[in-house]
């Protein structure tokens, strides 16, 4: 049984699952790192600048106290970007109680993106802090799962309807968690591949930033459709090399979520590569927003992981060479364009 | 070695098409059923209601002579909404010369639907019909392929960059089609799955159909990704049962044109959803366009074909039960998001 849900992170995703979870009419608890925020959304349950319109339920309770983050809660949801993730859960870590707890940590993570220099998955990242962690340093014990699919969070903020998967090699958690989002405009799948929901959701950003180029030159819809499936053709095969099963690229968290990534005009990493194909610098177009752009970090931790493996990813390798290496965008089109012509190649 | 290639139709796609031919150097002949468009393209170069914008090389032949058509071709485009395919071909064949030709036709079909009633594909239509044809009813001889992938017409006009599959199981037609269009704007893969690629390009009709109609009710771009995304396991479902590689669906002629024909604003398929999610009666819809929406039949056909096999389609189902049987766009889509929770199944 769920009673009381904690979500670390009041970015615009923690935003609207707290909004499900509240009408499922569960507790919930956000906690955020940034006092200001913590205190606007207390005072006023709205953060427009995060999302438009949306008013946070008012019985969800909000907090910066980090020895109340976690108290109590049934079940966690991270939902903090990737980058992040290491930092946050050490500091949530440090102000739990010394003593042991009844039972191991339930943790949903819904973060998408590959922590820098470790390589690392955020639910890697996740165990990897608490591994030494508790008392004593003999580790804190924890279950979890996975959370993605394609979720602009503007559209969840207006409850327009929505598909997600639970994924987790513990079929019961995956089960939990699709229970506690199963209100009318969410449609929750439990899902077996955590490794393969994880990385596509990772890599998916590097396509969609990869797509808003397409978008920014104007070379169209047929161009973009094209660069969605041979960008999903090389994920799946990065993700099959890494032990993801392919099948999961071609489900909700995977070509659904780059569908939406690719298309949708709010999309953030697809704006980022707009921008950046319009000529403006990278530098600047992160300054803009007050959101993370996950995939402009994550682009370096996928180009290392093909490499390190072997993988082929000519899609991923030029947003690389665009983003940190000066490479223009049209000569990184035309550039895929000239391959050799050959026989198409999925996963 | 390819010389001339004859188009059958003058359809926005053979137009387009034919500009490539002609951009690559070949001699191009158009053949067009109807008297009037053929003079038009004669004597202005032009269809602007077909194709805006778009001048037809002076190079490339239209004719409306039926025993004109094929002569001296060395490869053939059939470029025939479905449903008109197999009344082309039988008045193509009958005008041919009694005389046996040298070598077998060499057939490129770029139609994307499913005969009604006989569930044939493109290319099976055409066999079927050369199948008695010939001198004596011998038949006449040939070898098929299939063209497919994201290419709306319209982008294609402006030469913007898009690619394709040229698909068969002669190996070496679907290397000189690859050949045949291999001009700066267009990258064509070969493929082995004549099968899947076709099939590929019938059902992703359908489901354009439903993306256009998740359009007209405002759901937003995740319920439209997760219709893609669902929509994708269900027509690769019915692929893998009638014997297509279900890696297929998720290439370019797969995801790659599902993903164009749910997205673009001009796909025929999506914009008739759309105006009958917004009311609009289905007679009217199909009345108010010169173009064929070529997903309007084959619903019925891949129906039925489902149906036959015991696949489950609940996507397709469900737009066929508002095309043709009155059910509500939004009542359609509760009845999706209300299914019990389940795991994902893809494939």
């Amino acid at each position: 049984m769920t009673n009381l849900v904690a979500i670390l992170g009041t970015g615009q995703f923690g935003l609207v699952l707290a909004d499900a979870l509240a009408e499922r009419g569960l507790a919930v608890r956000m906690w955020g790192p940034f006092a200001d925020t913590v205190r606007t959304l207390r005072e006023t349950r709205r953060l427009p600048r995060r999302v438009e319109g949306f008013v946070l339920p008012e019985q969800v309770d909000v907090t910066a106290d980090d020895r109340e983050a976690l108290r109590g809660a049934d079940l966690v949801v991270s939902a903090i970007p990737t980058q992040f993730v290491r930092a946050v859960w050490r500091r949530i870590v440090a102000a739990l109680p010394a003593r042991a707890r009844a039972a191991p940590l339930a943790i949903v993570s819904v973060s998408k993106g590959i922590e820098n220099g470790t390589l690392l998955r955020p639910t890697e990242i996740i165990a990897d802090v608490l591994r030494g962690a508790g008392p004593g340093g003999a580790g804190i014990p924890c279950r979890l799962a996975t959370l993605s699919g394609p979720t602009i969070a503007a559209e969840l903020a207006r409850r327009l309807p929505a598909t997600m998967v639970a994924a987790s090699t513990d079929g019961a958690l995956a089960a939990q968690a699709q229970d506690c989002f199963h209100v009318p405009w969410l449609r929750v799948y439990r899902h077996d591949d955590p490794v393969g929901v994880e990385l596509a959701g990772a890599t998916k950003n590097v396509i969609a930033i990869a797509a808003g180029m397409v978008d920014g030159i104007g070379a169209g819809d047929n161009a973009k459709s094209a660069l969605l499936a041979r960008g999903l053709a090389e994920i799946a095969r990065l993700g099959a090399a890494l032990g993801a099963k392919v099948d999961t690229f071609f489900g909700l968290a995977g070509v659904g979520d780059l569908a939406t990534s690719c298309f949708s005009p709010s999309g953030r990493n697809r704006s980022c590569g707009e921008r950046l194909a319009r000529g403006d610098a990278l530098e600047d177009v992160l300054a803009a927003t007050s959101s993370v752009v996950e995939g402009v970090p994550t682009t370096r931790s996928v180009v290392e992981l093909a490499r390190a493996r072997g993988v082929e990813m000519p899609i991923t390798e030029a947003v690389h060479a665009i983003l940190f290496e000066g490479l223009a965008v049209r000569d990184a089109i035309q550039a895929l364009m000239d391959r050799a012509p050959k026989a198409e190649r999925v996963g």
